[in-house]
């Protein structure tokens, strides 16, 4: 595949990061170290008497013991097989680490904790990007971030300054602008192919860079999504990351890597086939991580990558965590961040985490896990894949089965409305997406993947459709409304058999 | 007491809060409603189909169920009596708000959720908030936070802007500098008496600022910690509350009320005696409020003040939770804030949380932990202060007992240190702190909790100590050996019976 494994017995031959403290804003950079920063180091000190951090007893937090009852393992096997109601219970007590019943407890995880969150937990996650990623540079870090959302805002205030540009793909997810714009924060927009961001358009789009044109500085940071693309639903394919990181290199660019839906790989889609091989039972983690497509933290030589993690879509949203692995450089300054923010992770959410995955699951385990999700998400990708092949005109729509993430993203031949002469795009989007909502079905406008909702750079008319959670019924029946309403907006003939009676 | 309680029922007498809209800033004005907010409108219209939102499937969420061990409310009665470990077990499921078990449940909980926080724990904060602080005027509104240290950095940046001056204590928290220093806020400081911020001192420094001396704009925002203020203790009286809300009326003031130890309210330190009759056993919710001081929300008719409560203190520093409550202005600017940022707490900690005060303990409960916590922290700081009247030398110490929160100040008597002449204070805040920790003891200098550590502003030689987690046999080795350090920098003679062997 190009790439080397590389694991941390191999560390004589790698490098450290490049330095990066230029990128760091002026905010970022005049962070000082904190006094409970200062106060823990003296705390480490043996025989020590404290007097020091305000931090409650232990004693005085009301909970006594937590148990999770989780999804077995046991129950991951089968592709095609429901979800497990098979479960396990673990339970986490209030002093565990002093038992010895676990290394972890709700003493320390309902404490206050350190920027980084709690080390236990860190363990795990860091073994898992040696695992999955095996970066190939020697000081990388990884921590615990309150999900992808909070991570995104320190990120960008700690890389970026009021006024710069942003690289962007051309549709991207919507968050960033809403993150960016009160900020300060313009947005260059690279094109895409069906293998996404076009680093031919990068390099031109940097090598042509007219600062009086576009009112700033050329972009020092690409934002991207590479696998399963919010909201086009396209995965990078390893060639293409690899071109990417070169021009990268070319244009001095930092990566920002939002992989949210880096487990969600999916294998092809074959119209009424069978699940292909690729979702069969996972035996090790070597093998399972054959089956990734490498990030680009795995391609990352230089220190250039700062990659966000989620559990938000392989465990649960309302976790609020993530985790975030870059060099201990660029990690320090986002620690500094956290701790006058965030602070770390809710600590309910740490030991819950840790209970399922280093206690119960462990790292097969987990991939088990993933291997499990990787199969219900392709059966639901093919449902609404079906869905379309069955009830859209093919004559006016379009789209790319995705082989990631949750979304499908279709294009319509805009330019054979009836009244493509007078109206624009984004009046012909809002038609047919209030006229969708009125037949009683919600998909969303490619619009509002644009920094400025489509008032420019709109370069068709496109709507997002996920998979993740309406049931096999309502996905076909949001399907067939929507058909009904393009067939009505476009004035095609009615398809066979279709029911319009809510038109 | 001078304020009327105020019932929802009397809705018809309150004012609206004023409009305040003036003080957000560039940032926080420009952030336009999110497209998430736009698409939760469209999926409450009944029928929809919805292939809109991408969040998962709650099916694969791993967590199926939970079972809370928590304190039981029969345990909380006896004052002096040891923290509960008479517990009770309450259960969270997947789907208990569609089996009824339930209003909320681990679905709601673990999937994406609103800027404000999941509306079953909202509402029993809400009515918390109308019982404990009744706000005199009609529209306020209460959410969830991350805890107040995320709370706070939103709030500055929502509501202040770069290079803008923020009154506050002559001391306080160090967190309050290291997030606003970075984000380019300046600070005035306000002085302190022993109950605390000096109003005659607020109305001078604002009456006589000067733009061009100062180098900026007069402040519009003070920030004060007024229960068991952190570093000093103090807790402001009614009667002074009263004053500086005055004083914020007449310079158009708006006041964030960051108040975390708002229940840790203490009865008075009586050197060997009893606790007194306040710690009782609570019978009635309006029984205990009539114990606690009133708060800048139940005095504010203008709707000029943003409190910050935290679970940190009283429940789990883990739980990075609070709650927020201001009018309904205000509020609406910070939920735009949160979903691109920490979108809502951990719904773990929602969850637990929940079933702790909504589903076991109830209203009356939580008021009976809180009056619980009140007698033990009264035991522990008896016991510090008792340890200072021992060990300390009355001489060159003295302090003010507090009536609230963690911590005891201690003043020191610089002038009479051999080398006054010579040394400056902080040199000599430094010496007894590095002599401290040598000697196996750790306290917070008070330069800490200044702007710039010390540099300026310095008009003492304080120390912070806290009595909120250490052992009772510490606190007192811990006094026993700063009074060692303390005698033997200023060359006083040694305490009878003392043991100094570690000097």
């Amino acid at each position: 595949m190009g790439f080397q494994s590389n694991s941390k017995n191999e560390n004589l031959v790698l490098n450290d990061a490049r330095d990066w403290s230029h990128l760091f804003s002026g905010e970022s950079a005049s962070r000082k170290s904190s006094v409970m920063q200062a106060m823990h180091g003296i705390l480490a000190q043996p025989g020590i008497r404290s007097l020091g951090p305000g931090a409650p007893s232990t004693e005085y937090i009301p909970f006594y013991g937590i148990d999770f009852k989780v999804g077995s393992t046991d129950a991951f096997e089968t592709v095609g097989k429901k979800t497990p109601d098979t479960t396990t219970s673990i339970q986490a007590g209030k002093h565990d680490s002093i038992t010895g019943a676990s290394k972890y407890d709700l003493a320390i995880a309902l404490q206050y904790g350190l920027g980084t969150g709690s080390k236990q937990l860190v363990e795990f996650l860091t073994e898992h990007i040696q695992l999955i990623h095996s970066p190939p540079y020697r000081d990388w870090q990884t921590i615990l971030s309150a999900g992808n959302t909070s991570a995104f805002e320190i990120v960008l205030r700690m890389l970026g300054n009021k006024g710069e540009y942003l690289l962007v793909e051309q549709h991207t997810y919507t968050t960033v602008f809403e993150t960016g714009l009160p900020l300060g924060f313009k947005f260059a927009q690279v094109r895409m192919d069906k293998d996404g961001l076009l680093p031919e358009d990068l390099d031109h789009v940097l090598s042509n860079w007219d600062e009086s044109a576009r009112g700033g500085e050329k972009p020092r940071l690409l934002y991207t999504i590479p696998t399963g693309q919010n909201p086009t639903g396209i995965t990078q394919p390893l060639a293409r990351r690899q071109e990417i990181y070169r021009v990268a290199q070319k244009h001095e660019l930092f990566i920002v890597e939002d992989d949210p839906y880096y487990f969600i790989q999916l294998p092809e889609f074959r119209p009424g086939g069978n699940l292909p091989a690729t979702t069969a039972p996972i035996t090790s983690v070597e093998e399972y991580v054959k089956t990734l497509v490498p990030s680009y933290l795995r391609l990352d030589t230089d220190g250039r990558v700062l990659r966000m993690d989620s559990f938000s879509k392989i465990v649960a949203p309302g976790a609020r965590m993530g985790w975030v692995t870059a060099s201990t450089q660029v990690i320090e300054r986002m620690i500094r961040a956290h701790e006058v923010s965030v602070q770390n992770p809710s600590g309910f959410s740490q030991i819950a985490v840790f209970k399922l995955l280093n206690d119960s699951w462990g790292h097969m385990g987990f991939v088990r896990w993933l291997a499990h999700l990787r199969g219900e998400y392709a059966k639901r990708r093919d449902t609404l894949l079906e869905a379309c092949d069955a009830f859209l005109p093919r004559e006016i729509v379009s789209w790319v089965p995705p082989t990631a993430g949750f979304f499908i993203w279709i294009s319509l031949d805009w330019a054979q409305h009836p009244e493509a002469g007078t109206k624009t795009k984004l009046q012909i989007e809002k038609e047919i997406f209030d006229a969708t909502i009125e037949n009683g079905a919600l998909v969303v406008p490619g619009s509002w993947f644009l920094p400025d909702e489509g008032s420019s750079g709109m370069d068709g008319v496109f709507f997002r459709m996920t998979y993740a959670a309406a049931s096999m019924d309502d996905m076909q029946e949001a399907i067939q409304r929507l058909g009904a309403v393009l067939r009505s907006t476009f004035k095609l003939g009615h398809a066979n058999g279709m029911s319009e009676s809510r038109l």
